[in-house]
């Protein structure tokens, strides 16, 4: 049995609605370009979607959770058991990206695909995901109970790392069956800044010290424990650059290949990805490397504080619509975000042009 | 009689606030610090309401309307009768600021200050505010309908530069006994980036050629011809500096002295302004220049592409919230900042604490 993933079809983005998109702008009761980013960004969902007025809603942020081998070396401020912790947070409504999330009308989707305990569903709201007001969908679909040290070996098997893809993707397609027509990346997982920046510097070649930052919130000192994991892990499963599966499951994390899953299952449906921090970032590269086909469906939210997000965004050719110094993650930037996008989307639909509000346009 | 806003009383922010606002969000099921300027927005926020839990909803913007004889010049791309056709479409509910306050769920009040013409209320919707659905609250307080040419004489007389500061701070006074919370500041008036950078350059002594940039859209000749204007009003009218009536009136605009009296009433209420571009950011210098204890009660929302505008902030010691390349006016920027405001005052509100959610802290 072929993974979806890896059978995927990736159609081209729509780029002949540029111009027709852009005319409409021009028409607009406002001097032609004035709303900045506002305009491109409508021009870019159209292109991507293929729809002359694209849609941003409903949206929802997909969490993905799962713990790390690595976490156990001192590379994370917070214990491992944080993240099982804060899934139940999640379930419960009280962390950020709930609080954020139902001030923008987003829906939020946690799937545990390694979360190194059970979760137990009991203490968050149950399904369906339809029922008004409940903090979270809550999906379980478990790899392994966390990846093993990748300081001492691989993180997880090939195998495992296909598993994890193709969670990712099935969770996404969920989503956008259910109506969700938007996708925010988050993640939540002890230890992940530094499997990303693992992830990263095999992908890229980039020096590991451009990409290896201080986290959530780790110490100079713990800093530098990072970067020597990163090195040594690296060093010792020597991952295969233009492997990018290869990649993901010496150095990866479950919750970094699951975001790459779900990344390339929302581009086969052309619907639009919005990248939060580092971690999410590096989901969407690494599905770049599975498929560059994915990267005009992928929209840059916020630059974190973590050194090397800034860059992969570049590589990616994805400018931040912001930089408000966050470095949470679980998706917060993102969600914080989407407003900027319904926006977009709102302007073109919503404004009067010239013509129909009687208003002179410029003088020739 | 003295106008109210030459008499007002502003209160001395709540900085005992700060600590335990700080203190609160660093118990919250989050890396201390990992929500970056959502954090610090908190925090100001609660400094300037004298609110723990501050709040920033009902939100409304304060479209400020008025003409510039100095537009007969050619120093904008418009004609200046563009101000009250766009004046028409802000009551129709068809322009950029309509629909971006839609969105943000902010109310637009719309006040002619000084259009050159009359708008019929027809035209528009009717009072009260209080109808759910109506585009904008429309409010004559026109002071005269537009101002001189300030190439050729001053702008207004001091006593008209007067009554249109009482006029912003009636305007913002409804709003806020209306029950608003926060006041964006926005303006329509074809020709006000060249009083604006007249009006900035009198009252800071910076070069012209540093204040005056491309407006909502003209090409490098006619920017030629703004600063050629901004430098003849100054040298014939000479405003005193350490007088900032004195300058609204020779160099300024009906609209961009009615900000500076929205901005004097809302800090006399303790209601925090949240500037948008160019023009705003000058009304709120100019009252600045009448009373320094408006500062703690001024918000930055975006950075617009006028070159002055960064400049300005940093005056004020404001830090925007984003930089889109946006450059219209209207209060656009500030509306779409709305949502990261209420964003900072949530998560103090909504998030769970690392008690309460049972999530262990950060390792001693």
């Amino acid at each position: 049995m072929a993974y979806k993933w890896s059978v995927r079809e990736i159609p081209a983005p729509s780029y002949e609605l540029a111009k027709p998109v852009q005319d409409r702008l021009n028409r607009l009761t406002k001097p032609p370009g004035s709303l900045g980013r506002l305009e491109s960004l409508a021009v870019d969902l159209a292109v991507a979607t293929g729809r002359e007025r694209p849609r941003v809603r409903p949206a929802g942020v997909l969490v993905m959770a799962a713990d790390h081998g690595v976490a156990r070396s001192g590379v994370s401020a917070y214990p491992p058991e944080v993240t099982a912790q804060m899934v139940r947070n999640f379930l419960r409504g009280g962390a950020a990206i709930n609080v954020l999330s139902r001030q923008a009308g987003a829906a939020v989707w946690v799937v545990d695909v390694g979360v190194a305990v059970d979760v137990d569903p009991e203490t968050g709201e149950p399904d369906p995901p339809e029922v008004a007001g409940s903090p979270a969908v809550f999906r379980v679909k478990k790899v392994r109970p966390g990846t093993a040290d990748m300081t001492e070996g691989p993180a997880m098997s090939r195998e495992e790392a296909e598993r994890a893809l193709e969670a990712g993707w099935e969770a996404a397609t969920e989503m956008i069956q259910a109506g969700i027509r938007l996708v925010a990346l988050g993640e939540m997982g002890i230890g992940n800044t530094t499997a990303s920046a693992a992830v990263a510097a095999a992908l890229t070649g980039w020096p590991e010290g451009d990409l290896v930052g201080l986290g959530t919130g780790v110490d100079p000192l713990r800093r530098q424990r990072k970067l020597q994991a990163v090195r040594r892990a690296l060093a010792l499963n020597r991952p295969n650059p233009g492997d990018p599966v290869d990649v993901l499951a010496k150095v990866g994390g479950l919750e970094i290949a699951a975001l790459a899953g779900a990344t390339l299952a929302c581009a086969s449906r052309r619907v639009p990805v919005l990248m939060d921090g580092y971690i999410a970032t590096v989901g969407a590269l690494a599905a770049a490397h599975v498929d560059a086909a994915v990267v005009p469906y992928l929209f840059a939210s916020h630059r974190s504080v973590e050194p090397g997000h800034g860059r992969i965004l570049r590589w990616l050719g994805r400018e931040p619509l912001f930089d408000l110094d966050m470095r949470l993650g679980e998706g917060t930037g993102a969600v914080l975000a989407l407003s900027i996008m319904e926006a977009a989307v709102r302007i073109l639909d919503e404004m009067a042009t010239f013509d129909e509000a009687g208003v002179s346009d410029a003088e020739g």
